[in-house]
């Protein structure tokens, strides 16, 4: 069963070893185990907000499923849920189960002046699914039953699902025949189909398989003002890419109900490598030569000297690390080392000859390799590294990441700049945070910069929201300091709405309502996402 | 000089030798040269239509400026120029040096009302030129002068052009510091980078080196608001991606003034490969699996069988091409032989890796090397071909092509059937015509469809301008009725406008057309293109 306060299924439960705690403890002191709310009591607040929508066939107004569909994975909706102050949740959850459902739906929200928020796999870490502030009732709309494969076509190479798919069933359609999309972001496990093509979401070997954007290439967006139908064509100079209209909006212009989706066969051969680099500059050079090599990797992972000593000290096996470290420092990895992480996919010769290339540039830099051994490990471990929240939750600590994208020469000061933030903005509270970066998604222009921050929840919600709202607004205006974009695979929900205007400009943000007040002139969906309270 | 009815400059001159011009004579009759008006012709024509702008320093109302201003390559601007018959011609012709320049020109259109089209190379073939009826005054801006490189960042590999610099421009000064886009569409001679932006283009090396959206990472649009600053990010998730907006925008949002492009190392290792397959599904087979098979190829280039007898009966060189028809008929490629064209680009191991690679599918479909002669003449040649319409005009030949993109279970279908749609159109007229296909650019999904017509113009400009339409109308609901769009690599312009609506739908149309209104109230903007006639 699926936590409603956490990540995950209830049966994995990660443990926090001795040795990994000590490793925190050190850092940012000891903290208190915390007392979450029951899910008893949770029930009762959903049960003190009546229900605004009036009764529908297909609307449950049921209070677990309004407190299931109403948080997302926002740092904000764990303190909110775990320390029982839901504030406001949803009116009521819609599951359709078939496109004549959903446009039924759209249109009787439509008639009753209520606001619909589309919901996936409640994955969203940017505030999506919080219903916002205003007397009208709110719909949010469950596509989880829309997630049958429509078609598959073996010449073109495309797949046809309906979009409320989720991650594991979609791979699980495609590769009974042999096929794959081969998107995996973290959210994998829960995250749908439609969620990341709205939101363009980035998947770990997004090298190979392309973000979202790349594997969309039509669908059915179902709008206010009726359904939105986008051929698929391999390419087109037919004026503006309407795809290009259903990526990134976050559910304002309408709900995605199906999705042709650009698949491959299942590559023939794949391995992840872990390399050691001396230093940071070491890895950042070897990552930006390899990714402007241009060699067909399927994923390029850098992690910095802090998160790679982390990556270390909370594998366990302290024993077999010590060796590893030895081995390593003999070969000029010490202190300062850090881990990129690559990964191969292809054909067998394809393989072998980008394998061959890589090791050249990676000699050059001073690379050590460590074959597949830290690279199985991470295979093995690529959907679970998420359930750690659940383990730090549990001994006193919040996790919450950032991240953005910026060129090359940026990268470093990028990083610095967002641990800095980081500390900085907990420093002033009296806490201190541990933070650590590594660079997720690396281009030919330059990189994505991911980072994570672990402090201590503090003693009560005023303490822990004050500490999570002081770093997130800190780590954003460093982020937006440094001309980095305000998310590179999150997207903006509401959390970074505020942020927004920096990269688009009143110019692009007032184009962006005009366009959401043609499509959806009664403001029906989705409201507060992506852009706020802008003067129409 | 540049011709000012015709492709190109007048010092070059292709011939048509005899034996090509007997080909063409078997297959559809032998012609009458063409008396073509004298440029004095058409400037008294231009003399007679007086300019309704009021004189402003930066603007030129000279006649001949106004003629060359007002035509692109669209077969139908050849039409008007070489019978003399040029309908309506710009009011008057501004080269702003400047972004300022610019700005002030926008300004005093919207003041004036005057209605403004942005041209960058006056390569268009789809009539995006040609200024809009009704009681406005046009002015014709003229992007040419705006040719700096800006800023080249060698280490995020990107590059910031004044966006009026044409091919040649761009890349001498790219070159001079070892760099290159890499984007070589045919127009290459004379279109502008942001011709090329605006209009979605695609050059012959796009599997390497993408299609123009890949390679434009930002810029700054000029529109009767303001400008629009759209930062160069290497990605992200942050909701629209503005720069879509821009792409094929067609002038309707405004002038792009300046491009930020992504860049590369010029290549260690290029070399062009000609391969024969015995016949056409054979060569179709091999080419999408070379495509799905991601090797990495820069080009992938296939003539259908009439193509490819007219390519080697126009090349000349009677006994040499009767020698290699002997050999590859030996070797299995006979009367149906179709001819592919392979780009092989990158450092040297990535060629031989590709190579390898493609060699072993290629011998799977039957296929014969000719190694690199036809890929030496192929490159020499790779912009000249279009100076072959002066010469067939010349001898009383008109060429129109016209082009699509189809997933890979329509090609075959979509050749034929706008093949077919061409013959039918003249065959009502009691014409003939040679017509003959290539796939320009492959994508695992499907492939672009490129067909050429070679026609006889006819005694007079009423029988040109007949055929031609009809074969336009014929050839262009061919491609809507087999699901392809309108343009994979021209663009809409229009002369494709009427078919936009089949792919993009009526809400579709409806929502672009809302945010030209929002960007664009008073319709300063190169009224008449993209869209025509909407009801608001």
């Amino acid at each position: 069963m699926r936590r409603w306060n956490g990540w995950g299924d209830t049966t994995i439960d990660l443990e926090l070893n001795a040795a990994a705690l000590g490793f925190l403890t050190e850092r940012i002191g000891a903290a208190q185990d915390p007392a979450d709310a029951l899910w008893s009591e949770a029930l009762a607040q959903v049960q003190a907000q009546p229900s605004r929508l009036p009764p529908h066939p297909l609307v449950s107004i049921e209070s677990a499923e309004r407190l299931q569909a109403s948080f997302g994975q926002s740092l904000g909706d764990w303190l909110r849920l775990r320390f029982g102050q839901l504030g406001r949740v949803t009116d009521g959850v819609a599951w359709p189960e078939s496109r004549e459902e959903l446009r039924e739906l759209l249109g009787w929200a439509s008639a009753i002046g209520a606001v619909v928020i589309p919901c996936g796999g409640a994955t969203s870490v940017v505030g999506h699914l919080t219903p916002p502030d205003g007397d009208r009732p709110v719909l949010t709309m469950r596509l989880g039953r829309l997630r049958r494969l429509l078609a598959l076509d073996p010449v073109a190479q495309l797949a046809t699902f309906q979009a409320g798919v989720a991650g594991p069933d979609l791979e699980a359609q495609l590769r009974a025949q042999g096929w794959t999309l081969g998107h995996y972001p973290q959210s994998f496990e829960y995250a749908t189909l439609g969620g990341w093509i709205t939101t363009r979401s980035s998947g770990q070997q997004s090298a190979r398989y392309g973000r979202i954007e790349a594997m969309f290439a039509g669908g059915r967006l179902e709008t206010p003002r009726g359904t939105l139908d986008i051929p698929a064509f391999p390419a087109s100079a037919a004026g503006p890419d309407l795809r290009e209209w259903v990526l990134g909006s976050e559910g304002r212009l309408g709900v995605l109900s199906e999705a042709t989706m650009r698949v491959q066969r299942l590559p023939e051969c794949e391995r992840f490598v872990g390399v050691f680099l001396p230093d940071w500059p070491a890895g950042e050079a070897a990552a930006r030569e390899l990714a402007q090599a241009r060699l067909g990797l399927s994923m390029l992972r850098l992690a910095n000297p802090i998160e790679t000593v982390t990556t270390l000290a909370l594998a366990g096996h302290a024993r077999a690390i010590g060796w590893l470290e030895r081995a390593l420092r003999w070969r000029g990895c010490g202190a300062g080392k850090v881990l990129l992480m690559l990964g191969l996919t292809g054909s067998a010769a394809q393989v072998r000859a980008m394998q061959a290339q890589a090791r050249a540039i990676l000699r050059r830099h001073g690379g050590v390799s460590t074959g597949t051994v830290l690279g199985r490990r991470w295979q093995a471990n690529r959907f679970r590294g998420v359930y750690l929240r659940n383990a730090l939750w549990a001994h006193g600590y919040a996790v919450d990441t950032m991240e953005t994208a910026v060129n090359w020469p940026q990268v470093s000061a990028t990083v610095d700049a967002i641990e800095q933030a980081g500390h900085q903005a907990l420093q002033a509270m009296g806490e201190r945070t541990h933070a650590y970066t590594h660079l997720s998604h690396v281009y030919p222009q330059g990189s994505s910069v991911y980072s994570t921050f672990v402090f201590r929840i503090g003693p009560d919600f005023d303490h822990a929201w004050a500490r999570w709202t002081a770093l997130k607004r800190a780590v954003s205006r460093a982020i937006v300091g440094q001309g980095g974009t305000i998310s590179h695979q999150h997207g903006v929900g509401k959390d970074h709405a505020p942020y927004l205007a920096a990269e688009k400009g009143e110019q692009g943000l007032q184009a962006v309502q005009a366009l959401i007040d043609h499509i959806d002139p009664q403001g029906v969906m989705a409201s507060g996402n992506l852009i706020q309270g802008l003067p129409r």
